[in-house]
């Protein structure tokens, strides 16, 4: 078997072929993969049927089930996503700026790749194909390591990505996947600083705090989105219902999904009822703090954990403030730095909030579930940073880009 | 005493409060932080004084004495240092992008302060002094953790510091020292992940990259330095021993200095005599491989461990390649990946170099003694990153922010 390292290697040594294509020798790669993907079907479905029997018999829940699950219109939405990569503009060696230094030095700052990106994931297949497609159009290298629950579908899957990427004259080392799910694999891959330069865990918080605090490799967390909705005294009342309905049930297991509802007591007595009667449709769980109680009496109490926690369920807590500054204490207390919005027809009240709020992506007037790659206009995702070095917020291609100075002289030396 | 953790805290509440202060605030601060310096000078040298001493009776090395005294001329710079920092651009609330989505959302990223930023440094009391500077400037609280070498001037600057920050009607808590150098708190800095948002280690590269080992706090990797220059068959001869000359003797204990000489065989022995003679007159130490040592007798043979040793001192080492894929080859291979050049007319041969080189800068026909904040135009420079994360090569105010995307609605909700 490959070990650790030896991946690590075939990684970099493919990383710097990687560097110098062409676009379009990484768009034809990436056809080639999606056709192979199609091509491959019959296998890669009974594969999946194999690790869907393996979940079922270890007692998986549904929803995670369901993540796992492929089937043919599943499978084309994987290699239109291939195809939709080959449209992305390539960032690798567009030009950050650049300039002359008075002795006549000509330098430029260009967008180089990073070079070998280590993705970490739980039970998803598709991180398999999307993180694939996008680490080779931005030039890099990818080791995969997905979940033990995935692995069969996961081997299948990055076999037909391997011959796509041989088809099309590519190292097939541009796409690896490690095929020990151990534990081990995993710490190893995270210590593994000669090789890999940066580390994406993608599943719960729970599971990317484990790797943030394992990893010597830098690490870009992402997802974990304990997201929060404040409704200011100003609020258009009707407004906060339609976006709260959106927020909190249009797809709650995501992580832009609303969590927390945080109102000011000033609106409290008027809109709680209105909310609750909203959401009853939906079978939402409220659970709120002595005065959402007082108003809502056949609510939930809200305990000291319900804050800080991600439901990604049915479930929402309602806390009440005085005022904004208590709303913005509250929030930057509990969240997870990911998207928050406040609903106000207060010009000072938005600005302060904006201003004030700690996390990765703030709004006023709109649903939180606008945190995306695609809906934002990039075109794609590798995932949404929730920390502030390198990249924060939803992450597109240029996030898989470091950058490098070149430096042009005739003979000049330093004075 | 007060415990880390408190100093974290305080760190974290400072920063909520310098995110949000006006460029003229932040000058104000500055000058007065500048004023204080010179003010406490006496105090500030008698501190320094007794480490000075302790580090004689320690029989720490002259270098090493040098780069920790302070003197008259040395704090008036660091005072001026503060005022060029007065004179940069805010790097705050800059606009990075900004666009309009199909469904009307209006999306602004702007540059907002990293947060905390926790430097850990050795022996130069002048980083307490710089790192202040620029971390006021963009936004930022900073803990400083210093070697127990310069533990009474630091302390003695860092109050001074502080006295600026409370008469500019600032929290003091913005420029936090930790008293104590124990080993432990270094440690517990680096593990510091709920207050602080990144670290930036400046010293030895075996410093560094025990911090990078130990911290689950984010790094920025800095400094290390094992610098190569690249003659080709088809450089300026004259002009490569010029650059040489300049690389290696201007500065030898800096990172940007050149360390390692590569040459293409087809001028080897024309070529090393005469940078054997002229090197001569700086008692430059040479090491070289068995050609090199072939074509001048007289010099050291280099060891294994030679090619990956940053000296910081007179000796470089020679390597004779047959072609530029050996150069390149070679030089990826044992470089710290700061800054590399070639010297060569040749157009294919630069293009190569330039585009294959794993390094923040890479130079054709220049000295790579001007990777550097200052001469890069930055005005300042917090450190030379050599990771690809986040920021690379030279890093002025910008490396010191990240961003911030604001979403603007009137009622928004998902598809």
């Amino acid at each position: 078997m490959t070990t650790l390292v030896e991946i690590g290697q075939q990684a970099q040594a493919a990383a710097t072929e990687l560097a110098l294509l062409k676009t379009t020798d990484k768009n034809a790669a990436l056809q080639t993969m999606a056709t192979e993907l199609i091509a491959e079907e019959a296998a890669i479905l009974a594969a999946n049927e194999l690790d869907l029997t393996v979940a079922e018999t270890n007692g998986v829940r549904p929803a995670m089930l369901d993540r796992l699950k492929l089937d043919h219109e599943r499978l084309v939405g994987m290699a239109n996503g291939l195809q939709q990569v080959m449209q992305l503009p390539d960032p690798i060696g567009q030009a950050i700026s650049g300039w002359q230094t008075e002795n006549g030095l000509q330098i430029e700052n260009v967008r180089v790749p990073l070079g070998v990106i280590g993705m970490i994931y739980e039970a998803r297949p598709n991180v398999t194909v999307d993180a694939a497609g996008l680490t080779l159009k931005s030039g890099n290298a990818v080791i995969l390591r997905g979940g033990k629950e995935a692995i069969k579908t996961n081997l299948a899957l990055a076999g037909a990505l391997q011959t796509g990427l041989r088809k099309a004259g590519l190292t097939a080392n541009a796409v690896q996947l490690i095929a020990d799910t151990s534990h081990e694999t995993a710490q190893q891959l995270m210590q593994l600083t000669d090789y890999v330069d940066v580390l994406i865990p993608r599943g719960s918080s729970k599971f990317i705090n484990f790797v943030v605090h394992n990893a010597t490799v830098p690490v870009i967390e992402t997802g974990a989105g304990n997201c929060h909705i404040y409704v200011d005294q100003n609020a258009d009342l009707s407004m906060a219902r339609e976006i709260i309905i959106n927020a909190k049930t249009q797809r709650p297991s995501v992580c832009n999904a609303m969590e927390k509802l945080v109102v000011h007591e000033k609106v409290a007595a008027e809109f709680l009822p209105m909310i609750a009667t909203a959401l009853a449709p939906y079978h939402v769980e409220l659970r709120g703090d002595a005065a959402a109680c007082a108003i809502l009496p056949e609510i939930v109490p809200a305990t000291a954990e319900d804050w800080g926690t991600e439901y990604d369920d049915y479930i929402m807590a309602i806390k009440v403030v005085p005022d904004l500054n208590a709303a913005i204490t509250h929030i930057n207390r509990y969240n997870t730095h990911h998207s928050e919005a406040i609903i106000t027809k207060d010009y000072a009240a938005s600005q302060e909030f904006q201003r004030r709020i700690n996390a990765a992506v703030v709004y006023t007037n709109a649903s939180t579930r606008f945190t995306d790659g695609f809906e934002f206009g990039f075109g794609a995702e590798i995932g949404i940073s929730t920390q502030k070095l390198h990249a924060r917020g939803p992450m597109g291609l240029t996030a898989l880009t470091s950058n490098q100075y070149h430096v042009y002289g005739n003979g000049q030396i330093r004075q």
